[in-house]
Order: structure tokens, then C-alpha cells, then sequence
């Protein structure tokens, strides 16, 4: 694992999908630097305050997602509507707040904003503020994405 | 003004523009519950947290970009590069610093997460948290727009 954190991120995705619907996930190994790819989906960014700073972006293809949403509501889906996104949206809080609840629980005090749902045919530009981490995650609903660039403040407890 | 805090992001996006740039602004009247259209440009998102909690997008076409970039840096911009991406990251994070320095002296304690650019095809999905409020702004260099979903947290002081 490339930082600490990073391992939070990845068990509660992994937990949060499995507990939340009948699914395969497995995790790969987390790239640093990453340069993602221009990506025609579903994109959630949840912005990150405190003793880190940085963002989580949660993307997926719209065919992946409409799978997520027909398993966690036990009904088909055809396009991305309002129960789609909002059960999107609800997951990738799920999954930001349980990895944000295991570092506070571990001495940090960080808070996340709410999640922020695009569409369409997204480019995330990198930032500067940290190497972004990606951690590809394969499932039987094909493939999603886990992008962090969280970086601790200066003088903040590790 | 529909909130009282749509007053700040207003008057910080225009002075914080003025003053990093020769530029003509005006802002048009805020748009309650706007459905923002698909997007072909540049979008930054910046996470809010504390007593309050929600995001601010900032979006423009990338022509816009550009011209702010030319006037900002004093050099012409044919593309999206770096330079031009932490431009415009950095004129995110001076207005929405601005705005959320104006809330804190006001009594509010509001946190602001680091700004993540998007570029592309973008729709912004309006999010349940808060009826969105558009504020489009005109310039000579072209539109902006100052997407805000921020709400008061239950308990928190107004």
C-alpha cells in the first residue's frame, strides 16, 4: 500500500459493495500517480477537510452502475434516473464514510463533503495537491474505480 | 437573494476576479433550482464541510479558460495545460476562500476541500441535499457559472 489511508479506502469499498448488494468485487493493486483515462460514465467526487485534505472520486461505466442500482433496489433500470443516482450517490457515501469513521477512529479528525454526482464524457484532470492513487476494482459488474488525492496537513497527527 | 449566503459567494466571485485580472463582471440574478445544462468545458468542484455542508461548482466553456488564463498570466494559452489547469484551480480556490472567510467572519464555521477540475462533457446531476442556486456571471471573456448547494446543518448556528 502506497500510504496508510489507502488501505482504508480499499476495505471499505470492498466491505460496503458486498454488504450492500449480492456482488464479486476484488481489489487490485493501488497505482500511484495515476493519469486516468477520459472516462464516458458516471463520475462522484466527495471532497475531503480537516487533518487531510484532498478528494474521492468514484467512477464506473453507466453499464456497471445500472447494474449496482438493479441489485441494491431489486429492479431493472434502463438509464441513470433520479433512484439511479441517488443510490450512486448514497453508495459512494457508504463507502467514503466508513473509510473516514476507521481513520478517525485511528486519531484523525476528518470530514467529508457530500457527494457530487456528473455525468457524460468526463477527463479528471490531476491535481497537484497529492499523487492521486487509483485502486481499480473488478466485480462482476465490471469494472470501477477508486481515485484518491488526500494529503495530510502539516502538523496534523499522522 | 435567496440564502444569505449566496450574497458572499456573489461578491467574492466578483472581486476576486476583478482583482486578479482586467476583466469586466457583472452577475445576473441567482437562479433557484437550476438544472444546469450539459456542459462542454471547464468545471471545478470544491466540497464544503462543517456547519454547513455542500459543494460549489464553478464551470465555463474552455474559450473562457483561456482568456482568463491569457489575462491572469500575461502570456497567450492555446490549450488546457498545467499552467492553465492550476490557473484556474487556484482562481476556484481564491473565490471560494474568499466566500468561506466571509461566512467564518460571520459566525459560521465552514471548511472548504482542496478544488478538483473536470474537464469535458460534463452534467452536473443536481443533487437532493439542496436545491441548487446557479449564479450565472457575464464577462467580456465570456460566461461563468457559480453553482451553489450548501445547506445548514440541523443545530448549526445561522
Amino acid at each position: 500500500m502506497p500510504q496508510p489511508y489507502v488501505k482504508s479506502f480499499v476495505d471499505s469499498t470492498l466491505s460496503s459493495l458486498t454488504e450492500s448488494m449480492d456482488i464479486q468485487v476484488s481489489a487490485g493493486e493501488p497505482v500511484e500517480n495515476a493519469h486516468p483515462d477520459p472516462l464516458d460514465g458516471v463520475v462522484v467526487v466527495i471532497g475531503v477537510t480537516g487533518d487531510m485534505e484532498g478528494r474521492i472520486i468514484y467512477s464506473m461505466t453507466e453499464e456497471t452502475a445500472l447494474k449496482i442500482c438493479e441489485a441494491m433496489n431489486y429492479e431493472p433500470f434502463e438509464s441513470m434516473n433520479d433512484l439511479a443516482r441517488s443510490t450512486i450517490s448514497e453508495l459512494a457515501n457508504i463507502i467514503g464514510g466508513r473509510a473516514v469513521s476507521d481513520l478517525n477512529d485511528n486519531g484523525m479528525k476528518i470530514m467529508m463533503s457530500p457527494p457530487v454526482m456528473l455525468t457524460g464524457k468526463v477527463i479528471i484532470v490531476s491535481d497537484k495537491l497529492a499523487g492521486a492513487i487509483l485502486i481499480p476494482v473488478e466485480s462482476n459488474f465490471g469494472p470501477l474505480w477508486v481515485n484518491l488525492a488526500i494529503a495530510s496537513l502539516a502538523g496534523a497527527k499522522k
